[in-house]
């Protein structure tokens, strides 16, 4: 590169997880249709062989071993062409700390058919330094850390982290989390940046995060600034999951000049290639200044409804039955299912009690007729109905005569009944006869304390905006309006109807009753406890609520003192709802459906949490007890 | 210890994960009970305050504090005593990588109000050295691993890791995975040998697994005889989650002298204390030879009441419903609750279809019966037939009448239906209407391929057998009835009917027919995937099958020649059942209950999985197109 350009593509592919045959095929594809236009440097993301949210598969061998066949075929593809990718790096010789097969998280650069690797290190591959073990990730469950090889190897882990000198470049090749080195002892980018290098590649398995692309900017494009060194930025698309937590990934592969501005093509979540010639002059300037706005719901609905379309294809769903109450989050489900499905692929179910006001049942009619998609009514009376008349009031014996007892389901036991039968009975039976599956339409403030009901409205294949706040929600029905379908087609009574789950006269919406929570102030309260880096806890609340300034920590609009008149009022609701989040709600989660995740600290897989007894604290025990005096 | 004898005590107490207030009180009060008895050195198991699996706690600061404050009061109570204690230790000063606050699983040593450290390390504590990432353990996730902070300190390990010298004595203080060192870059107990040693402590958190203590007894014993130094191992006992899976600690504390025997006196899950009076030459033998039998299903069960038992108080669940069918698993349940319940709080519901026998419902009057329990029956026949009546053949149509549709529910849908009528809709009510929960008796088998019903028989509070292969789940039958009711509560005919879910006539238990598992092969072929360290893959099962050595592999009584009389039958039965393993039964252990762990790989936290495309392998597909020719 210091003496001609370079034309370096970047393959912003889809990764299959655990497809290592498909995924080869497509970068063989990818690397033929490179040398045919000239490309000097095809980079794929992180892992694109095995991918990377794949569970305990790194404990197979076979798995293993396919993997690395698949290496094979691309060093074998690489005649006149450099091509960097990630895969997994095996050591067959050495072992990890569970006693399994050593196992690298690597970048391998082929060329004219030879891996190479840092000269001065042990194997032809890089191996990521910075190994994350937060939020979603586990890396340091499979893959062995560089700082643990270099004390095995007695060596200075400047010996391992090096440039990749090869056709006459020295290529400073990282993965993913090197580049993120603020909270580590190790920077390889600082350790990388002692030898000339001409580039910079960071391969990447990311997945789509709220606001993460203009973190990323900021960071990375400092990072290229730093270097001197212009910095290429490849990152997959598609959806992986860990089980609970189901993620996309957007892309957003770039490439960055030594100024810290940037170039890209590709929009979010699309499969596809960059195509660039670096300039010659490694500090020429060739991008434009990286705008820093924040991701808003506008990403959000790209990420959830690329994320949904996907995993309906990963589960083979073709039709959606989705459980329509007239209120705000199944519409927006159902809306956000429309932009997904053909209208005879659809079909949403009211499914009322006694309960249920005319003007919810007529809400999700509209809806469906906006939708142009199946719609039926089904009454959940006689099935209610039947249950109660067959458990109320059961005489339960031992066989011997001498136990004997009646049995008594309560109002709040048949609000249960209710939700189950709903969802198990009903919905369950009326999607598996449509061909389908069925949603779970809970959101992330009914998630966060449990505010549903097991076997009932908390089912479902997918729970699709279990991510979103109730503020999210309203917001997200807004854009599916106005941005996407560009008509009315969730009723604007939904975003003003009273909400309710309807399940009993205290709940009645026409009379503008509902739901204990107060969604301006206890979305937050709930964001403060789960999604803040250090999170806040009932210490943290009431220290701040007796200060006054509770309401500007949280970034509540409303005034505290006009909700809660006394500290004991105020402490009642605080107690009720973490009393809930950190017990009941626990349980539920544990049984709930996959979550798709679009923020941080999604719950599942990146929010772990064990059944308790539920901790206030030794603080919060004196702040309460002063207060209440 | 080199002049007089030491008076030692281990304290296995039960520790309340999240419950530092809790867990101090008791450490208080066994501290001050060890000064009465003049105890030289009182040692607790590692977390002993805060607990171990406690989910991601660890990010809340205010816990910290608590669980500092609570280190404080212990240190306070030391004078004229050495308490030895797991805590975690923080450094405010510094960071973890995830850029919250340092963290270490460290290892206290109290004495005259005091915390002595390794003289020249940073810390007054002890830093576990081996953090595992492995089966259920996230170490990694929270704590600083002693080898990153070497680097970030410019050390060598030996500087960091040294014996602490308090009061005369030379203690080597290590924790839990730090004598597990054979497959790590680094072993604590050789630089710690180094040093002058007069007793080495292992403070563990280490949960109960089939056959660990055995593995540990040999382990432990070789390094008393390495070191030439009488090793303490204290653990605790009680019950802890990290959500999805629920792990029972049963102790079994000891000492082992410098000959690599052992003393103990306290049963396995017994919270209490050992006391015992090292000889002053530390050389001297004081054990009797570690016995070396395999746990079997005495130990399961102890571990499974146990579990139960801790289970239902942490969920202050004290009454419980258990849906019997007549066949062993729910008999098996029952059993098992009815050790732990009075009669009056068991209930046992069994709901049959027009599918029943009349044989399983007799056998189900039985053994509740037997139990002298409550006993229901409950038909379903009139919440299938409604399910069907409403749902099938319904008309569904778009608002508009553009689209019309009707709804056909398949015989294989009417067996869902029936599932979830009993969980969902019978079950559930009862239960709460009975004031308590109900259980998932679903077995590991079962668990494992996802023979089971959604919102069915996967529902449930606790999945108390699922870590039970079909044959254990026989094994603890025959222990119940023979060794703990010495009675037959559980009937003969429950252990030789044939296993079936009677949905259909395909499944009538009168006519020999049931499930499509042949559980002596099947049983031992889903372990081979399961628990086995190297997990086999239809790769492995194909070859060894091909090779005739398949039934010797994975221990299978019987000739599978003459089970599958073609390679096609073998391969289809190996395909069907590793495409459920991977496919669907991974979305339905998702929304399974917890599980109560007692082997290797238990379903949820310790086996993590991802929903993906079923991945068989090339070599695989090799091998299987040359078994078809």
């Amino acid at each position: 590169m210091k003496t001609r350009g370079i034309r370096l593509r970047l393959a912003q592919m889809e990764v299959i997880p655990a497809d290592p045959a498909a995924n080869t095929a497509r970068m063989l594809d990818l690397i033929e249709a490179a040398k045919k236009d000239r490309v000097v440097l095809i980079a794929f993301p992180e892992m694109a062989i095995p991918g990377y949210l794949i569970g305990d598969m790194w404990e197979r061998e076979a798995f293993l071993r396919d993997c690395q066949a698949a290496g094979e075929q691309i060093r074998k593809a690489s005649k006149g062409i450099l091509v960097v990718f990630g895969n997994v790096g095996v050591d067959w010789k050495r072992k990890n700390e569970d006693g399994r097969v050593r196992k690298y998280n690597a970048c391998f650069v082929a060329h004219n058919k030879a891996f190479h690797g840092p000269s001065k290190g042990p194997y032809p591959f890089v191996i990521k330094t910075l190994l994350p073990n937060y939020r979603e990730f586990d890396d340091s469950r499979h893959f062995c850390d560089v700082r643990k090889l270099a004390i095995e190897e007695g060596k200075k882990m400047e010996a391992l982290i090096a440039p990749v000198s090869v056709n006459g470049l020295s290529l400073g090749c990282i993965l993913c989390e090197d580049a993120w080195d603020m909270d580590y002892g190790v920077s390889p980018l600082t350790i990388l940046g002692k030898h000339p290098l001409d580039l910079v590649l960071n391969i990447s398995c990311s997945p789509f995060t709220l606001n993460k692309n203009h973190k990323r900017n900021q960071v990375f494009s400092r990072h290229a600034v730093t270097l001197k060194t212009p910095l290429a930025y490849v990152n997959n698309v598609g959806l992986q999951n860990n089980g609970k937590t189901v993620y996309t990934f957007d892309g957003a592969s770039c490439v960055y000049d030594s100024h810290g501005n940037e170039v890209t093509d590709l929009a979010p979540f699309e499969d596809g290639v960059i195509t660039f010639d670096l300039p010659t002059d490694k500090k020429a300037p060739f991008g434009r200044p990286v705008t820093l706005t924040e991701d808003g719901i506008t990403e959000i609905y790209q990420a959830l409804r690329y994320g949904t379309g996907k995993f309906m294809r990963l589960c083979g769903a073709t039709k959606v039955a989705v459980g329509v109450s007239g209120g705000i989050d199944s519409a927006v489900v159902a809306a956000l299912y429309g932009t997904l499905l053909k209208p005879e692929n659809l079909l949403l179910v009211n499914m009322p009690s006694r309960f249920n006001s005319s003007t919810t049942i007529a809400l999700s009619r509209t809806l469906a007729a906006n939708l142009g998609c199946f719609y039926t009514e089904l009454s959940i009376e006689a099935g209610v109905r039947l249950t109660a008349a067959q458990v109320d009031r059961l005489d339960i014996r031992s066989p011997d005569g001498r136990l004997r007892k009646s049995l008594k389901l309560t109002e709040f036991m048949k609000e249960n009944v209710q939700a189950r039968d709903r969802s198990a009975r009903v919905l369950a039976a009326v999607a598996s006869a449509f061909g389908g599956v069925f949603t779970c339409n809970g959101n992330k403030s009914e998630t966060t304390v449990g505010y549903v009901t097991f076997y009932g409205d908390l089912a479902g294949y997918l729970a699709t905006i279990a991510d979103l706040w109730k503020w999210e929600v309203y917001a997200l029905g807004h854009h599916l309006n106005d941005h996407v379908y560009r008509k009315t087609v969730i009723p604007d009574a939904c975003f003003t109807l009273t909400p309710s789950a309807e399940l009993s006269p205290a709940q009645a919406v026409d009379e503008g009753k509902g739901d204990p929570l107060h969604y301006p102030y206890h979305d937050r309260l709930f964001a403060s406890w789960v999604e803040w880096w250090n999170r806040a806890t009932p210490e943290d609340i009431l220290t701040w609520f007796l200060a006054g300034t509770l309401e500007s920590k949280i970034g509540y609009a409303g005034n505290l003192r006009s909700l809660f008149p006394t500290n004991a009022a105020f402490i009642a609701d605080l107690e009720r709802w973490w009393t809930l989040y950190q017990g009941m709600a626990v349980a539920k989660r544990i049984q709930a459906p996959p979550v798709l995740a679009v923020k941080r600290r999604a719950f599942g897989f990146d929010h772990r949490e064990a059944q308790t007894k539920v901790w206030f604290g030794r603080r919060y025990e004196e702040l309460k007890r002063k207060a209440m005096e």
